[in-house]
């Protein structure tokens, strides 16, 4: 190994270490605890005081994948002040709680043991009062998990209409639209359920710009779409005579006025409601730069709500390096330039990969037999598409490596195949899965 | 108008005058004025002192479509002791000066009055001695307009050799070091034509990352590739057997030995060369830096180098003013984050547009609603695409004025069809051509 050698894999050593740190900063139970601590019987999270003497109850409801961990950080810090609680998140993804009841259920696709789980929080709700405190955890796949058709609405008369939609093109906004209105617990509704009691939100986002009423459809936050929406987005994609039967006739009681809407900004139902966002992509790239600060970088974080096809995207994200090198700007070396966000992949062959190898692959491309620099894109929930891997690590020797093996580049990423590029060169980052999400991290590291 | 209007108004005219000190700074004649000064018979180029009682005469040469203003500058900085010189610039962009003749020549497509005013330009070198000095002019176009086949090689050889090369998807790296082989000027040759004359090359670079043996084709740069690698290029794309006649003789002579080759570093012919980058999207970018903070801006340069398709980067860089707004990174606003290079649009539609206006389509589409922002994308040469514009500039409104006048943003995104959609909404930039080129810029403006 030449001295050149020993310095990229210093880089890599370093970015590796870097990434290690934005995951270990939005682990779920870690995230809880450093948002939530009792000092003298009060319950203290950013700013907020709960006075513990004033509640009989401390109630624990929510869903998504990552909420069980998150459960047991609020068990551990109010210990036998929870009186009682009760989660939904995905099979595989639950944990022992003592006064909590963790529901399994499928995801992404819903089934009737979320429907079954989701009911048991709302009646839990219903009976909450003024002297009750519900801290409902929400995170990823909550929108799938906290599933509770309205009256009248099955399940699959549901899931038929979300097909519908998307089979004409309806944007994420105009779905959660229609979702909130077929539903029991989204668009506010889990709040109504709980009020008058307060109800203290914790929330891990995994979505792009961290938008509270789009995280799990936004169960305890003011929804501002109405039902006559809904009929209009049925019109527009001109479906409204595909849907089923009993959409039709909720939607069309809804627009009379004969349903209640949902809760809208300024409903007496988020009186006492407040919401903690204690991990999100931005905190994930923060602690990154933490991380690269005392490992001696120099560090910049440009944005956490990067959206985009994946290879174009890294290509140029790939230009910073070289004008940090060229020119010093945005920083001078040693580098750390942070993203993050969640790109996209138009899949283009039978490959295998996911949106972070791919977005290594066209950035190493970029970046073909430049010294200094490393490349690293990860997901944080530990999976990179259908793959084993969370992401993977490149630098400007790496398309040398591969051409040598006989790899051609353009080949591998005209497939969509990064992770048979990777892994011949074991460049993927495999860290298992981490049972948290807030999106995906792209890091460029510039040596001095 | 009211308030916000107005500090929309505000944002814009920013970003307009902001736009316009960048094409300034890279004004090819403000840009040999900014370099070149004459002090006590001493010309001073960037830390290098010409004695000029050492020479006899000044040799000015040059080729590319902004080489006439620059030539002008030097007629006005050194005034008689320019003693000759011959210029190659693309139809309509001459001008009169005194001592130099300027050819107008076929771009891109080059032409026998090309070819005419290249071989004046090595008549005139090979005349140069010890005791001249020549300057020699580059800028973008030069490739197609300095142009001399080599001896036994016809203009139509090698343009069907280089189509040839374009149909097999050859890369532009290599259909250079084919040109520099078949070629008397490119690749060093013009240096070696003026040895033992000193060289020294002003530069207003319009490629990415700036390489001086890319832009126009390194006419007085060492080049790296031989005789060895052409044979190796066409073998590669197996297209030995199509190619003129002429050129496989060529190619074979060079091969056994029997022609002399490009000169390699080291060759003596640029004993006395210097290159000095007089323009580049760095120089406009810093430009523009320094006007944003006048205004009262902090200022950032991300990049000089991206390339990328233009919707998909566009998204990317609208994430970042996204995040200005959030958190502060990576400023705290009022901000001006600037990027520069050039995107490339994949034609999606019959629609008409540019590369720049559909980065600010694609980019206005994520800001839609967000409020104190500004993204302005322009070509430097002021010409984006096959229309009257340079580029465009929207703001979170921009979305919203177009769908109350009935557009839909989606449609005109996705047939390429910016142009129509930012004339109607007065959003285009027309500067008119500025006669310079150091490719684009895109700027963000976020207010406080």
């Amino acid at each position: 190994m030449n001295h050149n050698d020993q310095d990229k894999s210093r880089l890599r050593q370093d970015a590796l270490s870097i990434f290690r740190s934005a995951l270990a900063a939005v682990d779920p139970e870690e995230a809880v605890h450093r948002y939530l601590r009792v000092e003298s019987d009060v319950l203290l999270v950013e700013g907020r005081r709960y006075d513990l003497k004033s509640y009989d109850r401390i109630l624990v409801v929510g869903g998504g994948k990552a909420v069980a961990p998150m459960a047991k950080a609020v068990e551990e810090i109010l210990g036998n002040r929870v009186a009682a609680g009760a989660l939904v998140v995905k099979d595989g993804h639950g944990l022992p709680l003592k006064k909590i009841r963790v529901h399994e259920a499928s995801h992404p696709v819903p089934d009737e043991r979320g429907v079954a789980g989701t009911l048991e929080i709302l009646k839990l709700l219903e009976g909450a009062g003024r002297r009750d405190l519900v801290i409902c955890l929400m995170s990823g796949g909550g929108s799938a998990l906290l599933i509770a058709p309205a009256e009248g609405i099955s399940l699959p008369d549901k899931q038929a209409t979300t097909r519908s939609l998307l089979a004409c093109g309806a944007t994420i906004h105009e779905i959660n639209t229609i979702r909130k209105h077929l539903s029991r617990a989204k668009g506010g509704q889990l709040a109504r359920a709980a009020h008058p009691a307060g109800v203290l939100s914790l929330i891990l986002s995994d979505v792009v710009g961290d938008d509270l009423d789009v995280i799990g459809s936004g169960p305890t936050v003011p929804d501002r779409s109405s039902f006559q929406d809904t009929l209009g987005i049925f019109k527009r994609y001109d479906i409204w005579d595909r849907i089923p039967g009993p959409v039709r006739e909720r939607v069309s009681q809804g627009v009379k006025g004969a349903l209640p809407e949902t809760p809208k900004p300024g409903d007496p139902a988020f009186d006492g409601c407040a919401q903690v966002l204690v991990g999100s992509c931005l905190r994930a790239l923060t602690a990154a730069a933490q991380s690269a600060e005392r490992l001696g970088y120099r560090s910049l974080i440009l944005s956490s709500k990067v959206e985009g096809e994946a290879r174009e995207v890294a290509k140029a994200f790939a230009a910073i390096a070289k004008e940090v090198l060229s020119s010093h700007h945005p920083l001078k070396p040693p580098a750390c330039v942070l993203t993050g966000g969640e790109t996209t992949v138009t899949l283009q062959g039978d490959g295998r990969g996911g949106r972070n190898q791919e977005f290594v692959l066209a950035g190493a491309m970029s970046l073909e037999g430049i010294d200094n620099v490393v490349l690293l894109a990860g997901g944080t929930d530990g999976t990179d598409g259908p793959t084993d891997a969370a992401g993977a690590v490149a630098d400007g020797a790496t398309i040398g490596k591969a051409k040598a093996l006989g790899m051609d580049p353009h080949a591998f990423l005209k497939r969509s195949d990064s992770y048979h590029f990777f892994k011949p060169l074991d460049d993927l980052i495999l860290t298992g899965p981490t049972r948290t999400n807030v999106m995906d991290v792209y890091m460029l590291l510039v040596g001095a």
